[in-house]
């Protein structure tokens, strides 16, 4: 009897470490695939990004966008590569200094690199599109550069790496808490965002926005109609999508228990804040046209920067704040978009797809929102027991650190990209030649215009039609041409 | 000897507990993750119905028709959250009464929500093509909230709500079987499809189809050409990509054994019937139109149409029938199509983007053809051993259960909706002005035109090409202005 | 206390055996839930080259070449289905001839289907692109069932069936290695762009291109404007993102303890090869630029193809390539894709979209970087311990074998589809009437013009705004129109 048990006991003991073993594979496979999906599906918010910055601009810079879209996903894979991936995430007070994350030197977590270069890029593209239509090709790849190898990367560094100062994962954190930010409201948002404010202003506006061509104030700003608002409504569904991965992505992990509850939390307050900053932007915009002009216009612009406001100011909080409060985050995010889109019309700051709205003031919002939404349970399942809610909850640690993080973004970006941006511009480098503006960058610098619609001659049309007559007694299809 | 057993028996019991509750653990995950990754792909296909809706109308009622398709999207989360998922999914009689889901405030399987959204923003979104280029923006907004929130759960609460009268999953379902209807031909696409079919019946035709100005009728019904077949094929690929989400992902869950099996099956059969149903779509019109005309000529439309229709007549029976079958179904979706929207011409029901034919004809296809086709080993692989198969495998009970749910839908969708569209349109509050949808929505109500094509001044690409050929003693542009 | 030992052992045992079979079915669903994310990305992958090709052509032959792309994605699907799957995959010296995959008629792995269809479809719409333009409806439909059903599977069968004479999965393969083409560089990319290159020849360019009506050879070639830039980046985005499903994916399985290692490397290496693959073409155009004429201007269509040809170049070594060396080869197939590209012009050799370069020449490109790159570690990793490195890791049995699949697929290419388009054309059935040709196809064939972005008449206009003018006082809107 005894020999039996034993033996049945031995062979227990294999299979269950084997056991053991296989579900431990499987759970860092399923890892890969989970991340693998996020990272394509954020990865696809580079041609959501594309689509809505070629829409939003005149036709005449269209190859001029997209092209800076596409670089800054290149660029961005290969700085990162090189220098960012190490910045953020290597040991060190500020930033990463050492260890086998440069050039994927010496670090085999291949999935990790290829997801975090997914957020890289979404923080370098930000910028494409305010600074459209006037920026040079060589300026806008050195900043972005510059902001996928080291700017973002220190901001990664202090927010989300446990070494960071700021970090909630910090072993002490900063009052105890630490700046929640799940998903990147402020280190990929307000980072693209805050580059693109400072871009802007130092830029300036393009050539009959605020001025006319001689430096002259105008009336009323030019209103530049974007080319294709197919193409905008088209990258907005694909940023929407892309957020899915964006936000509930950001669990890192699947295979670790609870972390489901929290991928789907995140899926339920990401649909709710975009659908609620939609619907919220649009109407507070037709309220207000209805309340200076009399007549109520739906305005698709509003509606489609508000959803992506409502997208932005729910990524810092996605994980943390009750369904209910998603909504409002969301309805409010549509009115900051509103707000904050005039305030810059009459600051003069000129903002060609309005992404500093968007990314920027939402962002900011969005860490805001979660100092003052984030709802003890969440906050328990996602982060752990012993961190604490916002403000509605009773508790104002959270609020102050976000409010600390944002203040260090701002400050960041300004003390690094504020000089740089300044240093290009007085040598020239930053802006194209007005000549060259007025043409638009399409013909000047990219080989011709985006669009040839041009038909078939007439003659021929008239041709064929000739012949098949002949052929049938009838053409058939004239009224078609 | 006996210690040491005892001993080896205490760690295992105590390794396999907790194995096990890994698995559990790891399941539920795994469940989370493949419902986003569905429920994402899904939601796509808002962004597929935007473009081949936005391509196939007009170029006066762009932003019109896809500022529509945004804000359903918007409304139907909104509206879902609120109301439609506790009628659906709630205890009751003929709908959900009380419970938790409603506003989520007691429910927390958040996923289950983000899944479920989905369908109901597809139901909403089908009508908005129908009722194109002259229904009025807040006669849609109100339907569209009408249709998520009430009208569509009411049928899921039927069919897939185990509490449902015509449920598979009812505990004595109806004639022994229930309604299989497995990602929706009926529940969500014959809902949606004959509320457009209600709609354009009460809203009448645009302008110009059926009638001239003055409204005597044309000798031949006017085409609209749509204004951009680049985009009604963008959307078709995108809608079939997510239907690769929405029918496969109706297993809910991927971690139950057996439901791979599920998943890989239905992932065929949408694949075949698609393909099936562009094909005979195609060259069934090729055939019409020669045997008429005398004239060989292929309609992209009607492939895109076709394969859509083969995408909705498998949607019921993804799930339970074989893969010849499905190609069948699809060959006959085609046909379906066709005769369907030539019908509509016959009786002046003026649909803008043939979401009829394609959503309710199709959707009421799919429902038979699973009453014909589905096979017995999987009808007992999907649903189980006390299930019976179609006809063509020797039992009509399930073909009578799907005539029953078909009656059903059309009966409550007519009851509810008819006289919504009529008291909405007795208030004129459904059409437009008649001179609004001769402008055009776009210009009438959303500021302006869609696209701007205009390029630079001639007089600037002149000025620039001066520059550079005393720069350079060539200009090496010219060209490509 | 026997007893008690043995009826924990009992118990013991009989949750084991469930724990493993638990595992074993997660497992398997999981893999089902992998290959169907890969393949519905892949499945993407149609839209993209529609998108590509559609925004490459003239606006006149826009319908056509997106009809092309959808048939072939549906002729695909049915051909493969019928006859490709099992030529492929079934047992046989050269070609799969018996077995239950032959119209799925005795083979339940569904999923494994699924997939492989989608390579096998986009190995067909490969060629679409070059032969744009120009080439009948009948031929094409004629040459896409045939590559899907026959031509390419039998590659397939050569080069991925374990019983394939190059196979790296055979018993005992060739010189002891095979050929290693993971995702299919050759099989694939090859496949498709030897094709391509093949109609291209014999059908001759596009009216215009380098010889006029007459057949005179022209100075300079004729440049076609692509109708759309925006569609071409949209087309390329979406590749890009496929490719996620297309390189990754081919580890088959997700669940094999290793594979996320695999799946990873593939993601990182397919994202550094595009990024470099974009930056080296364009660059490198510009400088060609730069020499020749003085100025140097940036063109997108570069940067796009390069990075398209960055992923073809990868795809055969992305699970075998160390990071950095995935760059290198980025770099050098955008390189040999601006060369190629010049190559072919040079020999008069028309490709409407430039996919010979793209697919065919870095295709080769990328079975030789396999069989210079491929690291010891990662072959190991990959295919197994007895398998050998590249060339720079010391062993040229790898390189040797690469050279002989390129040679094999050229030849077996070459066999069938050029007496097979020579045919075609001798029956004066490949290619349109030039009087179709200068018309274009989508007016000749598919019933008028693609576009129709005629706005609203100007009277009517003119009569809302008087009207709103007389009830407002004002009318708001004029300035839109």
């Amino acid at each position: 009897m005894d020999t039996i048990s034993r033996h049945l006991d031995e062979d227990a003991s294999a299979t269950l470490e084997r056991l053991d073993q296989s579900l431990v594979d499987l759970s860092k496979n399923i890892d890969v695939f989970y991340s693998l999906f996020c990272g394509a599906a954020i990865f696809m918010m580079q041609c959501g990004f594309a689509m809505l910055c070629a829409g939003s601009v005149r036709q005449k810079n269209v190859k001029n966008i997209m092209l800076k879209n596409l670089l800054d996903a290149c660029g961005g894979a290969l700085g990162y590569y090189a220098v960012g991936f190490g910045v953020a995430y290597e040991g060190g007070t500020f930033l990463g200094t050492s260890g086998g994350r440069f050039f994927l030197i010496d670090y085999d977590n291949y999935i990790d690199f290829f997801f975090q270069f997914t957020f890289a890029a979404t923080a370098a593209t930000i910028v494409a599109g305010t600074v459209a239509e006037r920026c040079k090709m060589v300026a806008y790849l050195c900043y972005s550069l510059m902001l996928t190898g080291f700017v973002y990367p220190v901001v990664v560094h202090a927010i989300w790496n446990s070494a960071g100062f700021l970090s909630a994962f910090n072993e002490s954190p900063f009052r105890g808490v630490g700046m929640i930010d799940f998903a990147g409201s402020g280190v990929v948002h307000m980072t693209g965002g805050a580059t693109a404010l400072i871009a802007a202003i130092v830029l300036g506006p393009r050539i009959g926005r605020f001025y006319d061509e001689d430096g002259n104030p105008l009336d009323k700003p030019g209103e530049f109609a974007p080319h294709s608002v197919s193409l905008q409504v088209l990258g907005t569904f694909i940023l929407w999508f892309g957020w899915y991965g964006f936000n509930p992505g950001s669990t890192l992990f699947i295979s670790v228990p609870g972390y489901g509850d929290v991928a789907a939390l995140a899926a339920v307050t990401t649909t709710l804040a975009a659908a609620a900053g939609a619907v919220s932007s649009m109407f507070f915009d037709t309220l207000l046209g209805f309340l200076s002009e009399g007549e109520a216009e739906y305005d698709l612009t509003m509606a489609m920067n508000g959803c992506l406001g409502g997208l932005v100011g729910i990524t810092a909080g996605c994980s943390t704040v009750e369904p209910w409060a998603a909504i409002i985050i969301g309805l409010i995010a549509g009115v900051v978009y509103v707000l904050a889109s005039n305030l810059l019309v009459k600051l003069k700051i000129d903002d060609a797809v309005d992404a500093i709205p968007v990314h920027f003031f939402n962002g900011m919002w969005g860490c805001i929102a979660t100092g003052l939404f984030a709802s003890r349970r969440f906050v328990t399942m996602t982060y752990g027991e012993t961190y604490s809610p916002g403000l509605f909850y009773g508790d104002g640690n959270l609020l102050l650190c976000e409010i600390c993080g944002i203040l260090f973004i701002i400050a960041w970006v300004t003390v690094i990209m504020g000089p740089f941006f300044i240093a290009l511009n007085a040598l020239g480098m930053f802006r194209v030649d007005p000549i060259e503006e007025k043409v638009g960058l399409d013909i000047s610098h990219h080989k011709g215009a985006a669009y040839d619609l041009t038909g078939p001659a007439e003659g021929d049309v008239a041709e064929l039609a000739e012949k098949r007559a002949t052929a049938h007694g009838k053409s058939g299809f004239e009224d078609s041409a």
